[in-house]
C-alpha cells in the first residue's frame, strides 16, 4: 500500500468529524467537574506521529526496536523521581498509560515481594482499585474513611492487628478522588511500628496530588522521603495532555528482586504491557522543558487561589463548601441532577466537587455558582449517585 | 496559566527533537524485522489532540465525562466484531492500548469464570504473556510448540489429560511472534471432546493475523465461529498507528457474568484501565472510512506477493527460507549481529524473521537479501539471542 492509495473521507463522515469537533469544543467550556487540565499545547510534537514508534520494554534496557523515545523517557522518569524525593540511582520508573497501570504495577510489586500479603485501602480509594486487585488475585480488606476522606487510622490498627501473621501491602491515597484528601503517611508508620511489623510495603496513589505537592511550600508527607516504596502519577492531569498517561516509581532494589524472578520466566522486561506509547513521554518531556517546573509551580499557586474563590462565592451564595490544604478539589453538597450535567460532575452519594484545573476561570466558576444559586434542590436530595461513576 | 504562559523550547532542546526525528526518519528506511506497518497519515485528525478527552470506563455505558469518543469506539468494536464473525448482538469489547492488554483481559476473563482453571500456552507464545499470567496469579502449564511453532497437540491432550479435574483455560496463537504460526483450533477442540471436558475457556491472541485472515481466501479457523470466547488483535499492526492500541473482543454473555461480580464492587466499568485514551478509537474508525475493508484486502495481498517475493530472492542467494499459509512472516536461519544490529531483526534463538508489512518494499527485500548473501556467518551461529528480546 502506498501513501498515495489511503484514501479520503466522504464528505458524510468528514461531517461526522466536525460535529464531534464541535461537541468537544462546546463541552469543554462546562469542564469544571474533572482533574485534568485543558491547557496544553504539543502541536510541536505532532509530526513525530508519523513513525510506527514504540517503547515497548523498560526504558533504561536497550531494545533491538530502536523506533523509540527511550532516552526522553529516562529523562522523564528522572525528573520525576527528583520531585518526589526518590534516593538518588536507587529508583526506578517508566512512563505508563495512566495512574490505573502505575497503581498495578506498585500493587503487583508489593505482592511480588509479600506473596502473603494483604492489601489495605481506604474506601475513598478510586473504583479502579477494586479491579486491579481482583485481577492481581491478592487478599485485600477495605478500611473505613474519615468524614474529610482520609484513611481511619483506628480502623486500619485494629485490622492490621488481628492480621499480624501477614504482612501488610498498604495503599496510600495522595489526594483522593472525591475529596483531595491525603492519607496520614506517618500515622500509618506509627502503626507498623507500634506492632513491630517490619515486613511491609508502601503504595502511594498521588494521581493529581503527585504534581501539586512538590509545587507548594508545606507539603503533606506523601513521598519516597515519608517512606513510600512505590508512587504513582498521572500526566493528563495537573500537567495536561490529550492522550492520558502518567509514570510509575518504585525503589530500585525491589525492582531488581522481581527482575531477577521475571528473568526466569523468559524477559527482562519488568513494564506491565508490550508495546507503550513513545508519544506520551515525548509529551511530558515538552512539558517540563516549556512550562517547566516554575510554571508548574505559578499553575498551582493560581489553582489553589481559584479554589479558595470559588468557595467564597459559595459562601456569598450560603452554601458550604471546604477543601484540603493543598487540595485543587472544592467539595460540597450535591446539587440537582440538571447541575450535574449540564457541568459534567463526578458525584459519589451525597456528594460533588469541583477541581480548578488550571483551564477553570473565574467566570467559569461565577457561572457555575449562578447556577447552584438556583437550583431548587440545594441540599443533597438523597438521590445517590448511580454505582459505577466512571472517574477519571 | 493562559494558553500564552505555556513557553516554548530552547533552541537546544529543539535541536534534540530534530536530532530524534533525524533518527527515527533513518531506522525507518531498514523497518522491516517487526509487524508494525508504517504506512499511515492520521494529520486529519491532529487536531483533537487539543482537547483533554478520555474514554474512561465501558463505551457502551453512558459516562458523566462527556469529553470522549464512545460512539466512534463502539463502531469500530462493531467493526472488529464482524470480521471475526462474532455472533450478532452476542459480543462486547473495547478499544486496548495493544495486544497485551487484550490478552490480559482474556485471560482475566477466563479466569473469572473458571477460577479453578489454567491456562495452557504454547512455548512459542509472546513473552508478554509469562507477564500477564503472573499478574493474574493463575495456575498455568507451558506446552511444547511442534517445530513450525504451532502448539504440540500431543503434549497439550497429555497435559490435559491429567489435569481433568480443573477447567482448561486455552490461550491459542493466530500468528505466533517468531514463526506467525496459527495454534490448530479443530485440533484443540477435538481433543476437549475426546476428554468428555465441557467447562472451559478459549482465549485467541491474534495480534497481526486478525487483521490478516479476514482478508484472505481460504483463513485457518481462527475466530468466534470457530470456536474462540475472545480475542485480541492490534491496531497498530496491519492497520498501522503511531500510538500502540488495539481490540479485545468477548462474548457478552460471559461479559455480563462477571461485571455483575464486578458491579458489586462499585463499578459497571468493566475494562480493565482507567482512563482510556480517546484518539486511538478515531485512528482506527479513520483507518476503516479512508483504507477501508477492501483497502486493507488489496494491502494483504501485496503483502503476501512480497513474503513470496522474499522467499524467492532467499532461494536465489542459496538461503533457506519459509512462511506459514496466510503468513507475512518470512522466516531463516539467524544471520550474524551485524546485520541483526543493520535491519533491526527479532530474533530468538537460532531464527530470525522479517515481516512483509505493507511499507516492506521489494526494493528494501533486495538491500536486504545482498546483504545476508554477503554475510559471513550463515548459517545459525550458535550464538543465542539475549533472553529479554522486547518485540513488540
Amino acid at each position: 500500500m502506498s501513501e498515495s492509495e489511503l484514501g479520503t473521507l466522504s464528505a458524510a463522515d468528514r461531517q461526522r468529524l466536525d460535529e464531534l469537533n464541535a461537541r468537544l469544543k462546546e463541552l469543554n467550556g462546562t469542564f469544571i467537574g474533572y482533574p485534568c487540565s485543558g491547557v496544553f499545547d504539543y502541536a510541536p510534537l505532532f509530526h513525530f506521529l508519523r513513525y510506527p514508534f514504540n517503547n515497548v520494554g523498560d526504558p533504561f534496557v536497550t531494545s533491538n526496536y530502536q523506533l523509540n523515545t527511550h532516552e526522553f523517557e529516562r529523562e522523564v522518569v528522572e525528573i520525576f523521581a527528583r520531585l518526589t524525593r526518590a534516593p538518588e540511582d536507587a529508583s526506578w520508573g517508566y512512563v505508563t498509560g495512566g495512574g490505573t497501570e502505575g497503581n498495578m504495577y506498585g500493587i503487583f510489586l508489593g505482592r511480588e515481594l509479600h506473596p502473603e500479603g494483604v492489601v489495605y485501602y481506604s474506601e475513598d480509594t478510586h473504583y479502579s482499585v477494586n479491579k486491579i486487585l481482583r485481577c492481581l488475585h491478592v487478599r485485600n480488606i477495605m478500611i473505613k474513611s474519615d468524614p474529610d476522606g482520609r484513611i481511619d487510622l483506628e480502623d486500619l490498627r485494629e485490622t492490621i492487628r488481628i492480621h499480624r501473621d501477614v504482612p501488610p501491602i498498604i495503599f496510600a491515597n495522595v489526594g483522593t478522588t472525591v475529596k483531595g484528601a491525603v492519607d496520614d503517611l506517618p500515622g500509618i508508620k506509627k502503626i507498623l511500628h507500634d506492632l513491630a511489623i517490619s515486613q511491609y510495603y508502601l503504595h502511594v496513589d498521588a494521581a493529581l496530588s503527585g504534581m501539586i505537592l512538590p509545587f507548594v511550600e508545606h507539603p503533606q508527607p506523601w513521598n519516597f522521603a515519608d517512606g513510600a516504596h512505590s508512587i504513582s502519577i498521572s500526566g493528563h492531569k495537573m500537567i495536561g495532555a490529550p492522550i492520558p498517561c502518567g509514570v510509575v516509581l518504585a525503589k530500585k532494589k525491589n525492582v531488581d528482586r522481581i527482575a531477577r524472578q521475571i528473568e526466569y520466566v523468559g524477559t527482562l522486561d519488568t513494564t506491565i504491557p508490550g508495546s507503550r506509547n513513545a508519544f506520551s513521554p515525548l509529551m511530558l518531556w515538552y512539558a517540563f522543558h516549556t512550562v517547566g517546573e516554575e510554571g508548574l509551580r505559578r499553575s498551582v499557586r493560581r489553582c489553589l487561589e481559584t479554589a479558595d474563590y470559588a468557595i467564597a462565592r459559595f459562601a456569598a451564595i450560603g452554601r458550604a463548601a471546604w477543601r484540603h490544604p493543598n487540595s485543587v478539589t472544592v467539595v460540597f453538597d450535591r446539587p440537582s441532577q440538571n447541575i450535574v450535567r449540564k457541568w459534567q460532575l463526578a458525584v459519589l452519594h451525597g456528594a460533588a466537587h469541583i477541581i480548578t484545573m488550571p483551564h477553570v476561570s473565574r467566570e467559569q466558576i461565577d457561572r457555575f455558582v449562578a447556577d447552584m444559586a438556583e437550583d431548587e434542590s440545594p441540599a443533597a436530595n438523597g438521590e445517590l449517585s448511580p454505582e459505577g461513576e466512571t472517574i477519571p
